[in-house]
Protein backbone atom coordinates (compact mmCIF):
# COMPACT_ATOMS: atom_id res chain seq x y z
CA UNK A 1 0.00 0.00 0.00
CA UNK A 2 1.45 3.65 -1.21
CA UNK A 3 1.53 6.22 1.59
CA UNK A 4 0.07 9.64 -0.21
CA UNK A 5 2.22 12.22 -0.62
CA UNK A 6 2.75 14.88 1.69
CA UNK A 7 1.27 17.46 1.92
CA UNK A 8 -1.54 16.84 -0.27
CA UNK A 9 -2.28 19.33 -2.53
CA UNK A 10 -5.78 21.44 -2.98
CA UNK A 11 -7.05 24.75 -5.24
CA UNK A 12 -11.15 24.17 -4.75
CA UNK A 13 -12.94 25.17 -1.83
CA UNK A 14 -15.20 21.62 -2.66
CA UNK A 15 -11.67 19.57 -2.29
CA UNK A 16 -10.14 21.08 0.58
CA UNK A 17 -13.73 20.35 2.55
CA UNK A 18 -13.97 16.61 1.16
CA UNK A 19 -10.01 16.23 2.78
CA UNK A 20 -10.73 17.97 6.25
CA UNK A 21 -14.03 15.93 6.03
CA UNK A 22 -12.33 12.71 6.03
CA UNK A 23 -10.03 13.42 8.93
CA UNK A 24 -12.36 14.80 11.16
CA UNK A 25 -14.34 11.58 10.73
CA UNK A 26 -11.36 9.65 11.79
CA UNK A 27 -11.81 12.17 14.97
CA UNK A 28 -8.35 14.33 14.08
CA UNK A 29 -8.38 17.36 15.53
CA UNK A 30 -7.83 19.55 12.84
CA UNK A 31 -4.92 22.83 12.87
CA UNK A 32 -4.61 25.50 10.52
CA UNK A 33 -2.21 27.93 9.13
CA UNK A 34 -3.14 30.81 7.25
CA UNK A 35 -0.20 31.82 4.77
CA UNK A 36 0.66 34.46 2.41
CA UNK A 37 3.46 31.66 1.28
CA UNK A 38 6.92 32.76 1.03
CA UNK A 39 7.30 30.36 3.86
CA UNK A 40 10.00 30.73 6.61
CA UNK A 41 10.83 29.54 9.79
CA UNK A 42 8.42 31.42 11.34
CA UNK A 43 5.48 29.91 9.23
CA UNK A 44 7.14 26.48 9.86
CA UNK A 45 7.09 27.08 14.21
CA UNK A 46 3.39 27.17 13.74
CA UNK A 47 2.91 24.60 11.91
CA UNK A 48 4.66 22.63 14.48
CA UNK A 49 2.82 24.05 16.95
CA UNK A 50 -0.20 22.54 15.09
CA UNK A 51 1.30 19.13 14.85
CA UNK A 52 2.05 19.32 18.01
CA UNK A 53 -1.93 19.13 19.88
CA UNK A 54 -3.97 18.22 16.43
CA UNK A 55 -3.86 15.18 14.37
CA UNK A 56 -4.52 16.79 10.91
CA UNK A 57 -2.57 20.50 9.80
CA UNK A 58 -4.30 22.74 6.90
CA UNK A 59 -1.77 25.31 5.66
CA UNK A 60 -3.11 27.87 3.37
CA UNK A 61 -1.15 29.70 0.97
CA UNK A 62 -3.09 32.65 -0.70
CA UNK A 63 -1.69 36.14 -1.39
CA UNK A 64 -4.96 38.01 -0.88
CA UNK A 65 -5.53 41.17 -2.52
CA UNK A 66 -7.82 42.49 -0.06
CA UNK A 67 -5.38 43.20 3.05
CA UNK A 68 -2.77 45.56 0.78
CA UNK A 69 -3.51 49.07 -0.22
CA UNK A 70 -3.38 50.32 -4.03
CA UNK A 71 0.27 51.45 -3.50
CA UNK A 72 1.38 48.88 -1.72
CA UNK A 73 3.56 45.24 -2.81
CA UNK A 74 0.85 43.01 -3.64
CA UNK A 75 2.25 42.80 -7.13
CA UNK A 76 5.81 41.85 -6.14
CA UNK A 77 5.14 40.36 -3.11
CA UNK A 78 7.14 36.96 -3.16
CA UNK A 79 5.26 33.89 -4.98
CA UNK A 80 7.33 30.79 -4.33
CA UNK A 81 5.33 27.98 -3.96
CA UNK A 82 7.15 25.28 -5.54
CA UNK A 83 9.79 25.49 -2.35
CA UNK A 84 7.29 26.59 -0.07
CA UNK A 85 5.61 22.70 -0.80
CA UNK A 86 8.95 21.33 -0.45
CA UNK A 87 8.97 23.05 3.35
CA UNK A 88 5.13 22.06 4.14
CA UNK A 89 6.89 18.24 3.47
CA UNK A 90 9.76 19.05 5.34
CA UNK A 91 7.50 19.16 8.18
CA UNK A 92 4.92 16.90 7.81
CA UNK A 93 1.81 18.99 6.91
CA UNK A 94 -0.78 17.12 5.85
CA UNK A 95 -2.86 19.44 3.31
CA UNK A 96 -1.76 23.03 1.61
CA UNK A 97 -4.81 25.16 0.34
CA UNK A 98 -3.71 26.78 -2.29
CA UNK A 99 -7.04 28.77 -3.87
CA UNK A 100 -7.33 31.13 -6.69
CA UNK A 101 -8.24 34.45 -6.59
CA UNK A 102 -11.54 33.45 -8.24
CA UNK A 103 -12.05 30.62 -5.50
CA UNK A 104 -12.42 32.99 -2.87
CA UNK A 105 -13.33 36.39 -4.26
CA UNK A 106 -15.99 34.78 -7.07
CA UNK A 107 -17.69 37.60 -9.22
CA UNK A 108 -20.68 39.82 -7.14
CA UNK A 109 -18.46 39.22 -3.65
CA UNK A 110 -19.37 41.82 -1.73
CA UNK A 111 -19.23 41.30 1.93
CA UNK A 112 -16.71 42.51 4.74
CA UNK A 113 -15.81 42.06 8.09
CA UNK A 114 -15.13 45.32 9.84
CA UNK A 115 -13.06 45.27 13.49
CA UNK A 116 -13.02 48.76 15.14
CA UNK A 117 -11.14 49.05 17.83
CA UNK A 118 -7.58 47.18 18.31
CA UNK A 119 -7.79 47.98 14.52
CA UNK A 120 -7.49 51.34 14.27
CA UNK A 121 -4.69 52.73 15.62
CA UNK A 122 -0.73 51.51 14.41
CA UNK A 123 -1.24 49.27 11.61
CA UNK A 124 -5.03 49.99 11.12
CA UNK A 125 -4.03 53.83 10.76
CA UNK A 126 -1.15 53.35 8.21
CA UNK A 127 -2.69 50.55 6.32
CA UNK A 128 -6.24 52.00 5.64
CA UNK A 129 -8.67 49.04 4.81
CA UNK A 130 -5.43 46.44 5.71
CA UNK A 131 -7.30 44.91 9.01
CA UNK A 132 -10.63 44.51 6.93
CA UNK A 133 -9.48 42.66 4.23
CA UNK A 134 -7.47 40.29 6.78
CA UNK A 135 -10.45 39.77 9.28
CA UNK A 136 -12.47 39.02 6.08
CA UNK A 137 -10.38 36.34 4.31
CA UNK A 138 -9.29 34.90 7.65
CA UNK A 139 -12.87 34.70 8.40
CA UNK A 140 -13.43 33.36 4.83
CA UNK A 141 -10.40 30.86 5.53
CA UNK A 142 -12.12 29.87 9.06
CA UNK A 143 -15.04 28.60 7.34
CA UNK A 144 -13.95 26.87 4.62
CA UNK A 145 -11.71 24.71 6.90
CA UNK A 146 -13.41 24.64 9.77
CA UNK A 147 -10.23 23.92 12.21
CA UNK A 148 -9.94 23.34 16.23
CA UNK A 149 -7.57 25.53 16.58
CA UNK A 150 -5.91 28.24 14.27
CA UNK A 151 -2.29 29.43 14.40
CA UNK A 152 -1.05 33.00 14.32
CA UNK A 153 2.68 34.53 14.84
CA UNK A 154 3.00 37.52 17.36
CA UNK A 155 5.22 39.03 14.99
CA UNK A 156 2.06 40.37 13.44
CA UNK A 157 0.67 41.29 16.82
CA UNK A 158 -2.08 43.63 16.51
CA UNK A 159 -3.52 41.01 13.27
CA UNK A 160 -3.35 38.47 16.15
CA UNK A 161 -5.62 40.73 18.49
CA UNK A 162 -7.60 41.59 15.79
CA UNK A 163 -8.56 37.97 14.89
CA UNK A 164 -8.71 37.10 18.56
CA UNK A 165 -11.89 39.80 18.68
CA UNK A 166 -13.36 38.85 15.53
CA UNK A 167 -13.25 35.56 16.56
CA UNK A 168 -14.60 36.55 19.51
CA UNK A 169 -17.35 38.91 18.52
CA UNK A 170 -18.53 36.42 16.19
CA UNK A 171 -18.54 33.42 18.03
CA UNK A 172 -16.73 31.81 15.64
CA UNK A 173 -16.15 28.06 17.02
CA UNK A 174 -12.11 27.92 16.74
CA UNK A 175 -9.13 28.45 19.24
CA UNK A 176 -6.80 31.23 18.30
CA UNK A 177 -2.98 30.04 19.11
CA UNK A 178 -0.45 33.29 19.12
CA UNK A 179 3.22 31.75 18.88
CA UNK A 180 6.49 33.92 19.26
CA UNK A 181 7.90 35.62 17.13
CA UNK A 182 10.79 33.91 15.62
CA UNK A 183 14.31 35.57 14.27
CA UNK A 184 17.44 35.37 12.28
CA UNK A 185 20.15 34.70 14.44
CA UNK A 186 21.25 37.95 14.84
CA UNK A 187 17.35 39.34 15.96
CA UNK A 188 16.13 40.39 12.46
CA UNK A 189 12.44 39.39 12.85
CA UNK A 190 11.85 36.46 10.25
CA UNK A 191 9.53 38.63 7.08
CA UNK A 192 8.52 37.37 3.88
CA UNK A 193 9.30 40.84 2.63
CA UNK A 194 13.28 40.78 3.93
CA UNK A 195 14.09 39.42 0.79
CA UNK A 196 12.98 42.57 -0.78
CA UNK A 197 16.31 44.24 1.49
CA UNK A 198 19.79 44.48 -0.23
CA UNK A 199 22.54 42.75 1.61
CA UNK A 200 23.24 46.47 2.97
CA UNK A 201 19.17 47.37 3.81
CA UNK A 202 19.45 43.42 4.95
CA UNK A 203 22.30 45.03 7.76
CA UNK A 204 20.23 48.40 8.73
CA UNK A 205 17.26 46.15 9.21
CA UNK A 206 18.62 45.22 12.57
CA UNK A 207 17.75 48.82 13.74
CA UNK A 208 14.57 47.71 14.61
CA UNK A 209 15.22 44.85 16.90
CA UNK A 210 18.02 47.00 18.17
CA UNK A 211 15.68 49.72 19.31
CA UNK A 212 13.56 47.20 21.03
CA UNK A 213 16.47 45.73 23.26
CA UNK A 214 17.12 49.13 23.76
CA UNK A 215 13.27 49.66 24.85
CA UNK A 216 13.16 46.36 27.20
CA UNK A 217 17.09 47.35 28.73
CA UNK A 218 15.66 50.96 29.59
CA UNK A 219 12.35 49.32 31.33
CA UNK A 220 14.79 46.92 33.36
CA UNK A 221 16.78 50.16 34.43
CA UNK A 222 13.92 51.29 35.78
CA UNK A 223 13.19 53.81 33.26
CA UNK A 224 8.64 54.49 32.92
CA UNK A 225 8.49 57.27 31.09
CA UNK A 226 7.34 56.51 27.51
CA UNK A 227 8.02 59.51 25.71
CA UNK A 228 11.49 58.96 26.96
CA UNK A 229 11.95 55.66 25.79
CA UNK A 230 10.29 55.96 22.57
CA UNK A 231 12.94 59.32 21.78
CA UNK A 232 15.46 56.94 22.91
CA UNK A 233 14.52 54.27 20.44
CA UNK A 234 13.93 57.02 17.20
CA UNK A 235 17.30 58.06 17.83
CA UNK A 236 18.34 54.50 17.64
CA UNK A 237 16.69 53.88 14.07
CA UNK A 238 17.87 57.41 12.85
CA UNK A 239 21.24 56.58 13.50
CA UNK A 240 20.36 54.70 9.85
CA UNK A 241 20.74 56.60 7.02
CA UNK A 242 17.27 56.80 4.89
CA UNK A 243 14.97 54.96 7.52
CA UNK A 244 12.11 56.18 7.77
CA UNK A 245 9.68 56.34 10.52
CA UNK A 246 6.14 54.83 10.00
CA UNK A 247 5.11 55.05 14.05
CA UNK A 248 6.81 54.10 17.17
CA UNK A 249 4.54 53.16 20.15
CA UNK A 250 4.47 51.97 23.35
CA UNK A 251 0.98 50.40 24.45
CA UNK A 252 -1.34 48.62 26.35
CA UNK A 253 -1.19 45.04 24.75
CA UNK A 254 -4.70 44.29 24.97
CA UNK A 255 -6.20 47.28 23.74
CA UNK A 256 -3.31 49.13 21.69
CA UNK A 257 -3.94 52.70 23.56
CA UNK A 258 -0.68 54.52 24.49
CA UNK A 259 0.55 54.30 27.69
CA UNK A 260 2.37 57.17 29.06
CA UNK A 261 3.55 55.74 32.74
CA UNK A 262 4.55 52.10 32.77
CA UNK A 263 3.14 50.38 35.27
CA UNK A 264 2.70 47.46 33.65
CA UNK A 265 3.65 45.15 30.79
CA UNK A 266 3.57 47.43 27.41
CA UNK A 267 3.87 46.55 24.24
CA UNK A 268 6.40 48.13 21.94
CA UNK A 269 5.29 48.26 18.49
CA UNK A 270 7.40 49.96 15.40
CA UNK A 271 6.85 50.23 11.72
CA UNK A 272 10.19 51.15 9.44
CA UNK A 273 10.85 51.66 5.99
CA UNK A 274 14.23 50.57 5.18
CA UNK A 275 14.91 51.05 1.32
CA UNK A 276 11.37 51.80 0.50
CA UNK A 277 10.84 48.16 2.21
CA UNK A 278 8.29 47.92 5.41
CA UNK A 279 9.44 46.18 8.22
CA UNK A 280 7.27 45.47 11.39
CA UNK A 281 8.59 44.43 14.63
CA UNK A 282 7.28 44.57 18.42
CA UNK A 283 7.88 43.00 21.50
CA UNK A 284 6.35 42.96 25.23
CA UNK A 285 7.99 45.25 27.65
CA UNK A 286 7.79 44.35 31.55
CA UNK A 287 8.53 46.57 34.38
CA UNK B 1 -38.70 6.86 32.22
CA UNK B 2 -39.74 10.88 31.56
CA UNK B 3 -39.74 12.80 28.46
CA UNK B 4 -37.96 16.20 28.27
CA UNK B 5 -40.50 18.97 27.77
CA UNK B 6 -40.13 20.39 24.41
CA UNK B 7 -38.77 23.26 23.57
CA UNK B 8 -35.72 22.82 25.84
CA UNK B 9 -34.93 26.68 27.29
CA UNK B 10 -31.15 27.83 27.35
CA UNK B 11 -30.01 31.33 27.72
CA UNK B 12 -26.26 30.61 27.14
CA UNK B 13 -24.20 30.07 24.42
CA UNK B 14 -22.27 27.34 26.30
CA UNK B 15 -26.09 25.20 27.18
CA UNK B 16 -26.94 26.17 23.58
CA UNK B 17 -23.60 24.12 22.01
CA UNK B 18 -23.69 21.75 24.40
CA UNK B 19 -27.64 20.86 23.48
CA UNK B 20 -26.75 20.62 19.94
CA UNK B 21 -23.79 18.92 20.29
CA UNK B 22 -25.53 16.18 21.51
CA UNK B 23 -28.18 16.21 19.15
CA UNK B 24 -25.29 16.70 15.86
CA UNK B 25 -23.75 13.36 18.10
CA UNK B 26 -26.98 11.47 17.85
CA UNK B 27 -26.12 12.15 13.65
CA UNK B 28 -29.49 14.06 14.00
CA UNK B 29 -29.51 17.34 11.06
CA UNK B 30 -29.25 20.81 12.90
CA UNK B 31 -32.59 23.35 11.20
CA UNK B 32 -32.34 26.68 13.12
CA UNK B 33 -35.15 29.51 12.95
CA UNK B 34 -33.77 32.47 14.17
CA UNK B 35 -36.45 35.08 15.05
CA UNK B 36 -37.14 38.25 17.23
CA UNK B 37 -39.81 36.31 19.16
CA UNK B 38 -43.36 37.56 19.08
CA UNK B 39 -43.91 34.52 16.78
CA UNK B 40 -46.99 34.14 14.38
CA UNK B 41 -48.00 31.26 11.85
CA UNK B 42 -45.45 32.92 9.39
CA UNK B 43 -42.62 31.75 11.87
CA UNK B 44 -44.10 28.34 12.56
CA UNK B 45 -44.35 27.37 9.18
CA UNK B 46 -39.92 27.89 8.96
CA UNK B 47 -40.11 26.02 11.99
CA UNK B 48 -42.24 23.00 10.08
CA UNK B 49 -40.11 23.72 6.99
CA UNK B 50 -37.52 22.61 9.36
CA UNK B 51 -39.00 19.72 10.95
CA UNK B 52 -39.62 18.45 7.07
CA UNK B 53 -36.06 17.91 6.90
CA UNK B 54 -33.93 17.97 10.33
CA UNK B 55 -34.26 16.18 12.90
CA UNK B 56 -34.03 19.14 15.38
CA UNK B 57 -34.76 22.43 15.61
CA UNK B 58 -33.83 25.19 17.34
CA UNK B 59 -35.28 28.59 17.46
CA UNK B 60 -33.81 31.54 18.53
CA UNK B 61 -35.93 34.58 20.52
CA UNK B 62 -33.81 37.31 20.56
CA UNK B 63 -34.77 40.90 19.17
CA UNK B 64 -31.62 42.13 18.27
CA UNK B 65 -31.14 46.24 19.41
CA UNK B 66 -28.56 46.20 16.60
CA UNK B 67 -30.97 46.39 13.97
CA UNK B 68 -33.19 48.70 14.61
CA UNK B 69 -32.18 52.56 14.06
CA UNK B 70 -31.89 55.19 17.02
CA UNK B 71 -35.45 56.30 16.32
CA UNK B 72 -37.19 52.94 15.54
CA UNK B 73 -39.37 50.73 17.68
CA UNK B 74 -36.74 48.84 19.35
CA UNK B 75 -37.75 49.32 22.98
CA UNK B 76 -41.73 48.66 22.36
CA UNK B 77 -41.13 45.77 20.13
CA UNK B 78 -43.44 43.05 21.22
CA UNK B 79 -42.17 40.60 23.64
CA UNK B 80 -44.12 38.13 24.45
CA UNK B 81 -41.68 34.98 25.40
CA UNK B 82 -44.35 32.59 27.44
CA UNK B 83 -46.79 32.72 25.04
CA UNK B 84 -43.99 32.27 22.16
CA UNK B 85 -42.79 29.11 23.89
CA UNK B 86 -46.34 27.60 23.90
CA UNK B 87 -46.21 28.37 20.61
CA UNK B 88 -43.00 26.70 20.08
CA UNK B 89 -44.62 23.63 21.97
CA UNK B 90 -47.54 22.82 20.12
CA UNK B 91 -45.65 22.60 16.87
CA UNK B 92 -42.80 20.43 18.49
CA UNK B 93 -39.56 22.87 18.42
CA UNK B 94 -36.61 21.04 19.99
CA UNK B 95 -34.33 23.98 21.90
CA UNK B 96 -35.24 27.07 22.29
CA UNK B 97 -32.10 29.69 22.11
CA UNK B 98 -33.02 33.30 24.28
CA UNK B 99 -29.78 35.01 25.50
CA UNK B 100 -29.90 38.01 27.43
CA UNK B 101 -27.95 41.40 25.33
CA UNK B 102 -24.77 40.49 27.46
CA UNK B 103 -24.85 37.13 26.50
CA UNK B 104 -24.81 38.42 22.69
CA UNK B 105 -22.92 41.48 22.55
CA UNK B 106 -20.45 41.47 25.91
CA UNK B 107 -18.34 44.36 26.72
CA UNK B 108 -15.81 45.19 24.07
CA UNK B 109 -18.08 43.92 21.29
CA UNK B 110 -16.51 45.93 18.06
CA UNK B 111 -17.25 43.60 14.65
CA UNK B 112 -19.62 43.88 12.08
CA UNK B 113 -20.29 42.52 9.34
CA UNK B 114 -20.89 44.82 6.61
CA UNK B 115 -22.86 43.46 3.31
CA UNK B 116 -22.31 45.85 0.22
CA UNK B 117 -24.75 45.89 -3.24
CA UNK B 118 -28.02 44.18 -2.40
CA UNK B 119 -28.01 45.82 1.37
CA UNK B 120 -27.95 49.45 -0.19
CA UNK B 121 -31.39 50.15 -1.76
CA UNK B 122 -34.61 49.94 -0.46
CA UNK B 123 -34.52 48.91 3.38
CA UNK B 124 -31.05 49.54 3.72
CA UNK B 125 -31.78 52.70 2.11
CA UNK B 126 -34.37 53.91 4.87
CA UNK B 127 -32.75 51.73 7.66
CA UNK B 128 -28.99 52.86 7.58
CA UNK B 129 -27.63 50.37 9.68
CA UNK B 130 -30.54 48.05 9.97
CA UNK B 131 -28.75 45.04 7.46
CA UNK B 132 -25.36 45.68 9.42
CA UNK B 133 -27.24 44.89 12.36
CA UNK B 134 -29.00 42.13 10.74
CA UNK B 135 -26.09 40.34 9.29
CA UNK B 136 -23.85 40.55 12.03
CA UNK B 137 -26.40 39.26 14.88
CA UNK B 138 -27.19 36.52 11.68
CA UNK B 139 -23.59 35.48 11.53
CA UNK B 140 -23.00 35.01 15.70
CA UNK B 141 -25.70 33.08 15.74
CA UNK B 142 -25.20 31.16 12.96
CA UNK B 143 -21.69 30.32 14.70
CA UNK B 144 -23.62 29.66 17.75
CA UNK B 145 -25.82 27.20 16.71
CA UNK B 146 -23.76 25.84 13.52
CA UNK B 147 -27.25 24.15 11.84
CA UNK B 148 -27.09 22.21 9.09
CA UNK B 149 -29.98 24.67 7.10
CA UNK B 150 -31.73 27.95 8.45
CA UNK B 151 -34.78 28.93 7.64
CA UNK B 152 -35.99 32.35 6.72
CA UNK B 153 -39.31 34.05 5.54
CA UNK B 154 -40.02 35.57 1.96
CA UNK B 155 -41.90 38.48 3.53
CA UNK B 156 -38.46 39.72 4.56
CA UNK B 157 -37.13 39.49 0.66
CA UNK B 158 -34.52 41.61 0.98
CA UNK B 159 -32.91 39.99 4.71
CA UNK B 160 -32.73 37.29 2.95
CA UNK B 161 -31.25 38.14 -0.10
CA UNK B 162 -28.60 39.88 1.90
CA UNK B 163 -28.19 36.79 4.42
CA UNK B 164 -27.53 34.51 1.30
CA UNK B 165 -25.18 36.44 0.09
CA UNK B 166 -23.48 37.18 3.05
CA UNK B 167 -23.48 33.15 3.66
CA UNK B 168 -21.80 32.60 0.43
CA UNK B 169 -19.12 35.46 0.44
CA UNK B 170 -18.21 34.48 3.75
CA UNK B 171 -17.96 30.49 2.68
CA UNK B 172 -20.82 29.73 6.00
CA UNK B 173 -21.06 26.05 5.95
CA UNK B 174 -24.92 26.71 5.84
CA UNK B 175 -28.10 25.82 3.62
CA UNK B 176 -30.35 28.83 3.52
CA UNK B 177 -33.86 28.23 2.55
CA UNK B 178 -36.59 31.02 1.93
CA UNK B 179 -40.51 29.97 2.91
CA UNK B 180 -42.98 31.78 1.32
CA UNK B 181 -44.90 34.51 3.12
CA UNK B 182 -47.49 33.84 5.37
CA UNK B 183 -50.83 35.77 5.10
CA UNK B 184 -54.11 36.40 7.40
CA UNK B 185 -56.94 35.11 5.37
CA UNK B 186 -57.70 38.91 4.06
CA UNK B 187 -53.97 38.80 2.23
CA UNK B 188 -52.22 40.99 5.21
CA UNK B 189 -48.76 39.30 5.70
CA UNK B 190 -48.05 38.41 8.93
CA UNK B 191 -45.89 40.35 10.74
CA UNK B 192 -45.31 41.24 14.84
CA UNK B 193 -45.29 44.98 14.14
CA UNK B 194 -49.27 44.50 13.03
CA UNK B 195 -50.11 44.14 16.53
CA UNK B 196 -49.20 48.08 16.43
CA UNK B 197 -52.05 48.44 14.47
CA UNK B 198 -55.75 49.43 15.88
CA UNK B 199 -58.83 48.04 14.61
CA UNK B 200 -59.00 50.50 11.49
CA UNK B 201 -55.37 50.38 10.66
CA UNK B 202 -55.83 46.84 10.63
CA UNK B 203 -58.25 47.07 7.86
CA UNK B 204 -56.22 50.10 6.21
CA UNK B 205 -53.24 47.95 6.14
CA UNK B 206 -54.73 45.94 3.29
CA UNK B 207 -53.71 48.09 0.77
CA UNK B 208 -50.33 47.13 1.04
CA UNK B 209 -51.59 43.56 -0.04
CA UNK B 210 -54.14 45.12 -2.89
CA UNK B 211 -51.46 47.21 -4.43
CA UNK B 212 -49.77 44.04 -4.74
CA UNK B 213 -52.10 42.08 -6.35
CA UNK B 214 -53.00 45.31 -8.57
CA UNK B 215 -49.70 44.64 -9.98
CA UNK B 216 -49.61 41.74 -10.41
CA UNK B 217 -53.20 41.75 -12.14
CA UNK B 218 -51.58 44.26 -14.44
CA UNK B 219 -48.67 42.62 -15.53
CA UNK B 220 -50.78 39.21 -16.26
CA UNK B 221 -52.94 42.07 -18.78
CA UNK B 222 -49.63 42.66 -20.37
CA UNK B 223 -48.67 45.65 -18.69
CA UNK B 224 -44.85 45.66 -19.06
CA UNK B 225 -43.70 50.11 -18.14
CA UNK B 226 -42.90 49.68 -14.69
CA UNK B 227 -43.62 53.78 -13.95
CA UNK B 228 -47.07 52.65 -14.85
CA UNK B 229 -47.59 49.89 -12.75
CA UNK B 230 -45.94 51.89 -9.42
CA UNK B 231 -47.93 55.03 -10.59
CA UNK B 232 -51.19 52.93 -9.84
CA UNK B 233 -49.82 50.82 -6.90
CA UNK B 234 -49.46 54.66 -5.60
CA UNK B 235 -52.96 55.82 -6.26
CA UNK B 236 -54.26 52.80 -4.85
CA UNK B 237 -52.01 53.13 -1.37
CA UNK B 238 -53.32 56.79 -1.16
CA UNK B 239 -56.64 56.08 -1.61
CA UNK B 240 -56.38 55.31 2.54
CA UNK B 241 -56.17 57.99 4.57
CA UNK B 242 -52.65 59.35 6.39
CA UNK B 243 -51.05 56.18 4.74
CA UNK B 244 -47.49 57.35 3.95
CA UNK B 245 -45.35 55.65 1.64
CA UNK B 246 -41.16 54.98 2.07
CA UNK B 247 -40.97 53.02 -1.45
CA UNK B 248 -42.74 51.31 -3.69
CA UNK B 249 -40.44 49.49 -6.07
CA UNK B 250 -40.19 47.08 -9.10
CA UNK B 251 -36.73 45.69 -9.33
CA UNK B 252 -34.56 42.74 -10.17
CA UNK B 253 -35.46 39.94 -8.13
CA UNK B 254 -31.43 38.64 -7.91
CA UNK B 255 -29.70 42.13 -7.83
CA UNK B 256 -32.79 44.66 -6.57
CA UNK B 257 -31.94 46.74 -9.16
CA UNK B 258 -34.86 49.28 -10.85
CA UNK B 259 -36.63 48.04 -13.51
CA UNK B 260 -37.93 49.69 -16.13
CA UNK B 261 -39.51 47.31 -18.67
CA UNK B 262 -40.66 44.31 -17.67
CA UNK B 263 -39.58 41.16 -20.07
CA UNK B 264 -38.32 38.81 -17.22
CA UNK B 265 -39.92 38.51 -13.19
CA UNK B 266 -40.17 41.14 -11.61
CA UNK B 267 -40.13 41.99 -7.18
CA UNK B 268 -42.49 44.13 -6.06
CA UNK B 269 -41.68 45.71 -3.08
CA UNK B 270 -43.13 48.25 -0.97
CA UNK B 271 -42.93 49.81 2.70
CA UNK B 272 -45.21 51.91 3.59
CA UNK B 273 -46.38 53.58 6.89
CA UNK B 274 -50.26 53.41 8.62
CA UNK B 275 -50.69 55.14 11.87
CA UNK B 276 -47.03 55.96 12.19
CA UNK B 277 -46.67 51.75 11.92
CA UNK B 278 -43.84 50.74 9.38
CA UNK B 279 -45.29 47.86 7.29
CA UNK B 280 -43.31 46.15 4.36
CA UNK B 281 -44.71 43.23 1.91
CA UNK B 282 -43.23 41.92 -1.62
CA UNK B 283 -44.62 39.83 -4.60
CA UNK B 284 -43.26 38.16 -7.20
CA UNK B 285 -44.66 39.15 -10.66
CA UNK B 286 -44.16 37.07 -13.73
CA UNK B 287 -44.77 37.99 -17.28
Amino acid sequence: METSPRPAIVTTIADLRWAVGAARKDQKRIGFVPTMGALHEGHLSLVRASQAECQYTVVSIYVNPAQFGPKEDFARYPRTLQADLEKLAGVGADLAFCPSDAEVYPVGFSTWVEVEGVAEPLEGQCRPGHFRGVATVVLKLLNMVQPDVAYFGQKDYQQALVIRRMVADLNVPVEVRVCPTVREPDGLAMSSRNSYLSPQGRQKALVLWKSLQLAAELVRQAERDAATIIARMRQTILTVEDAQIDYIALVDPETLAPVEKITAPVLAALAIRIEGTRLIDNCLLEP
